[in-house]
């Protein structure tokens, strides 16, 4: 599994004319070796380099942390009191390019270049993150089970939805829940939104007390075995007014127009536009205010947007968000997600939690 | 009261002959400028120039943010569909060398020389984290306060530990519990450690149910208005046995060797020697694994160790940890740490939480 991993990443790579980088983001050396630290201030990263037919993959790794051995990749361990960029100059090739991910910082990058450790620096990121933009069967199942888990967080989370509950009150037991449910705590920090904060669609649990009639919006995920899930439903806690239903509708009409396009061949543009074309013929063009969606795997957001700025095609085995919403100010805020997975001749849509218009017996 | 910050930043910076810098810590821009936004994937940094006189100072922010609008700076904004590199590259003087904090992305920093923005880039992240290591009398006053409130946390904590509970269990509480003295929540993730498992200076709070007898150790923060909290505490609940009083005592002792002699112009590494030698004398040198302690304020570990490998001195102001422990693998852990503010003529210890044993009525 990790072999061919590589494999995917070297190609990439020599796609670009690179045939050396340096990866560092720690869940991409996780990816590709099955190790794993959060080394936060230290230095981390795996070497690849092409040596004729093979390629040879090397940890550099600070000996504070747990042992890095495996099969896949040869071990430098160095103390606190050594300079790791030095050990990293000696194994890059001075006189050929680096490739180098996104996420290293200039803490380490800088250093690497004044030591002279290659011809020059090439951003190559686009080699990892498109090898991790493809899941293969073990990732699909994965992320199958996470989205199935986070289906169950939802139904956890409408139970909870009563007069006398705070958001943040709702947020604090969300992991707890999850880890009842056999997930391994939230994917990222939720947002839990009552009433007109559902219009800011990055809105933070507060101490907004519930009450009754608010809609309630719920944008959550949970992770399983490293793989994120992330979904929204939104909810009505008393007969729906005609703009709410028609708002609700506009929005579910959008992501079911998207969801049933998917296919391989398709561009995300294009899929961002069919959502976004229903909610601009029903007037609210102005109100969906963000893309209509990002790839998800190991970390909540990966590369590639589903926004009429990507004009890639979608491949099979990619898992992104569909996640249309209209927000209007002070008012009210709709949005509904799933998470689809690109199939041979379309999408499995990963979350089964209904699209109906609920009301919640609160 | 940023001017005066910034002011200190530019000195730093003209001091490693540096003239223009570009500053990508989301806390070092609040720091700057009292704006803060997290802005993930997104490009957002402060441009420092020095023209004649004064500084000038632009801030670059995706126009999805809140409005960044202040008397402190100009600012830029730009779109999703732009780039935002060659907006910086038309205000940077390309004929300078570039001051990048340690935190700037490859994804950045890479697009950035290809833009030529300027004639070099160079690290120079000591100008700001130097800014930020000396605290003013506001600053203090603040992290007064959060270790204040993380005393009464670390009551809140020993009035938990009872048969019954897991270490996840009170880990999971906790943020609520911050919440309600007064505080936001963690300032990182806490370590919670019964018996054994307090030997892993790392360890992560699991199912571990507690047991009678057990060891506990609590190595805990808060953040008040920003500013982070972070202190260790080790309780018996039972009469401890000759060991356990031993370590425990060393470990105090080497706490306070280290807490009695902090002055302006004693040494980082003086520091860790005092308390590094109360634990090699008493026979567990090997023991303790880990640096004495980090500088903290906005951000839980600031740079500058209070280690063997740093040799500058502290100066009034600057605010850091002490926390000597001694680790038997499968045995025991003890770790004892406070906060500590450097002053004209010693220091402040910040915490007050009691270093005597305590036995714990579980």
């Amino acid at each position: 599994m990790h072999e061919e991993r590589i494999a995917r990443t070297m190609e990439n790579l020599a796609s670009l004319g690179i045939s050396q980088a340096l990866i560092c983001d720690p869940l991409s050396v996780w990816y590709l070796t099955g190790y794993y630290v959060e080394p936060m201030e230290r230095f981390f990263a795996l070497h690849l380099t092409q040596r004729g037919s093979r390629t040879r993959t090397t940890l550099f790794c600070n000996e504070l942390f747990p042992t890095a051995h495996g099969a896949a990749h040869e071990l430098i361990t160095f103390s606190d009191a050594q300079n790791p960029i030095a050990l990293v100059a000696q194994a890059c090739d001075h006189t050929l390019p680096l490739g180098i991910d996104k996420s290293m910082e200039a803490r380490w990058l800088i250093p690497l270049m004044e030591a002279g450790a290659c011809a020059s620096v090439r951003l190559a990121s686009s080699a990892i993150d498109d090898a991790r933009s493809v899941k293969d069967q073990n990732e699909q199942e994965l992320m199958r089970i996470a989205s199935h888990l986070n289906d169950q967080g939802m139904e956890w989370l409408a139970a909870q939805v009563h007069v006398g509950q705070t958001e943040r009150g709702i947020a604090e037991r969300l992991p707890r829940a999850y880890r009842e449910l056999g997930a391994e705590g939230n994917s990222f920090s939720p947002i839990i939104s009552f009433g007109a904060n559902a219009a800011d669609p990055h809105h933070e649990p507060d101490s907004t007390p519930f009450v009754k009639g608010d809609m309630v919006l719920f944008d959550v995920g949970c992770k399983y075995k490293w793989y994120c899930a992330d979904m929204t439903r939104t909810f009505f806690t008393k007969k729906p007014t005609s703009l709410q239903l028609k708002v609700y509708d506009t929005v579910r009409r959008a992501n079911e127009a998207a969801e049933v396009m998917i296919r391989p061949g398709v561009s995300f543009s294009e899929i961002d536009h069919a959502a976004r074309k229903v909610i601009e013929d029903a007037g609210y063009g102005p109100n969906f205010t963000h893309r209509l969606g990002h790839q998800i795997g190991l970390s909540v957001h990966e590369p590639g947007d589903v926004s009429a700025a990507n004009p890639d095609t979608v491949r099979p085995g990619q898992i992104f968000s569909v996640e249309p919403g209209i927000y209007i100010p002070d008012t009210i805020g709709v949005r509904i997600e799933d998470l689809v997975l690109v199939t041979q001749s379309g999408c499995e849509v990963l979350n089964h939690y209904t699209h109906e218009p609920v009301v919640l017996d609160v």
